[in-house]
């Protein structure tokens, strides 16, 4: 059982030519040239010019020019808890297993809260209950009752699995919120999990890709953690 | 425990003078007067000639139009089940009880399917085991694991609410699409009485309020339900 | 003609209760309460108690509690340039008059740009040209070409209107965005206007509905106005 | 000058393995299997079991799982009305070229619309018109007043370019309400040049990017232009 390993996350699609495709983007906006005349152009190939162009831009809160690139992931072993944070963002795509659809056959994969998992009084408790409570599902659906209804009794640490995509405004906006210490460690994990993904193809977007506090020097939320002063309201 | 019940709705917000919004929105594209003039001439007074351009325009699929009126729902006693396929539905917006701040006290609220409640024996079984999940949910909280780690055994048929918004053209499409024989039943029953809370002051409504069969007038589903003819592809 | 007093904006259409209705969302968040009786709560009365839990909200970036709110203006006397800008806006709702459809009778009406209007002579040649340009278009419609052709020779100048609808949180991000001395001059009287019909109503929003520099107390512009400090990158 | 040959359009950017990306994404839907397993799977490589799949899948309306596919397009040569027109799809992602920044130096490129172009009297005197805005605008430009403002004299037959992207979705969304007889015709084959770009490389998509009537085997537009008969409502 894959219960305490936390995501599995792969990246499955990105554009051709990202740096590129940005590139012409940005110029598109200030240029008297067509953007497939910038798009073929010498500059567009010198990555550094480019680079330094796109960081410009986006510093200046000119995120639109980053939308036209989207990045697909395959996403398996989250709980439904941590797909129920994820699909509140509203500007990605999802593809989620459903529950209505796919009959659990046996014991059904599920995460274990790490604080849970780190008392091992309780972890033994909780796999057992897990345990039991697959019996009754598979009780239920035994009885005919139909695979949309006996789901009423899994619970929300059963794993679930996913394509998702998103834009990279969308992404660096994710990265900004979920992996900010405030986050539930799952989907704090996740999100890392995707950053890492893309950084491993586009290095260039570390600086981008971390929590609001390290991209503007403070911290709004509530009750910080204290790694950056609390911005005076 | 009400847990028999299904979703609790009240329409809480809607905007004053809906009519005379979509009218004024309809007529301004069309007309040389401005917006302001249109809001306060007597053919916006005039309800019988209001909906009928409003019905011509809808029809027509110009549905933009609809898009400035929005309306809010209090929503409570829906299965966190039902709560995962509303929350898709991204041109909402809503404000959920939240299982990571919100720590359950006693035997947390559910819902039985009808499938489960309709057979005695499961039903008894259900319940008892609803039961045994809140001990285990108390037990893990009061042995310090934070609410949103213990919320992990909680199951899908855990009962949740919310504050739930759309507009127009939205809550066309949710009832178009969940209205529909093939959608589950518990949100069925929550998208019909959204739509009744609407209907009671807005009757023009009822007849946009309806399954996507109903309005196109033929079935777009794989597996249709019968009532109309499956459109030939 | 209206050609120099810039945008006309009447607030048509806001929720009823719309503290109450922004309160509920907050408090259903985190609370063991089910929305409807939050909303029928005497706290719920107490404006004070509302507008303390509403900013703290507000101001630790939890938005969503705002999305429920949707207020909607008639707007007339605008450029085409200046509607170009806003239907930019993608969470925003348009219901805009049609060149294709309302054909121009006589001399259309239009905006001249203010540092236009301000020397006198390019004023007089400015308003010159228009009326050449209405005779054209005249010629063009009377030789029988439609208008939605004739419109090619219609310049940014020409006044439209609309009626537009967003919601709090999505006009707060506009205020923060085009009352920036960065944006033309054309949308920032717009978007005050706005701002001020929601004021009248609704005086608490009037901290949120400035500049981003007020807001969050630094500037993050490429070439600064120098009202606040430029934060360092 | 451009001014005759309308839209230039080029695809510039879509996601490596198109179909495999939307098979995976089906599957993982009604899978027990991992999304990376489908993902690696043979069958997602025989493309006719695929197609076979995908087919299944959008006729029945499930549109959510060809939202992972984001294509972009480098746009030139198209006029301010036409980008008008084109902005108005809230889902797509636009770099257009600014008139506030870029400055024109010399006659500014132009559309004109067919119905003039085919009137040689009109032809001409438009063509003299277009060459009196320019003077006008440079005579404004000269004289200080900035791009910004001197704008308000560039008519909508004013040329501009773009980089747009949208998903699958979107794009068919676009495609059936664009190609329409009753959209205009500029943007019509604007969007049918978009179309073929994507059908050269995508010849299985040739069946969805159509005008709506083509796709439903009827019309609903007020209006018919009686290729297919109206539903009648």
């Amino acid at each position: 059982m894959n219960s305490h390993k936390y995501a599995q996350v792969k990246l499955i699609s990105k554009p051709e030519n990202m740096l590129k495709t940005i590139y012409t983007a940005c110029r598109t906006c200030y240029s008297a040239d067509s953007p497939l005349n910038i798009y073929d152009c010498e500059s567009a190939q010198d990555k550094e010019k480019v680079l330094k162009l796109i960081n410009r831009v986006i510093s200046s809160g000119h995120y639109s020019t980053i939308e036209h690139i989207q990045i697909s992931f395959a996403i398996s072993n989250i709980s439904r808890a941590c797909s129920h944070q994820l699909v509140r963002h509203r500007h990605m795509s999802f593809s989620q297993k459903s529950q209505r659809y796919v009959k659990e056959k046996g014991q059904f994969e599920y995460l274990i809260p790490e604080t849970i998992e780190n008392n091992e009084e309780l972890k033994i408790k909780f796999d057992e209950f897990m345990s039991k409570i697959s019996d009754f599902y598979l009780e239920l659906t035994q009885a005919g009752i139909p695979a949309e209804d006996a789901r009423a009794v899994l619970p929300n640490a059963t794993s679930t699995s996913m394509v998702a995509s998103l834009n990279l405004r969308e992404l660096i906006h994710l990265a900004n919120l979920r992996l900010c210490t405030r986050a539930q460690k799952e989907i704090r994990i996740l999100v890392k999990r995707m950053c890492d993904e893309v950084i491993k193809e586009e290095e260039w977007l570390k600086d981008y890709l971390v929590p609001k506090c390290e991209r503007f020097g403070y911290c709004d939320e509530d009750k910080s953690c204290g790694r950056k002063a609390v911005r005076v309201k």
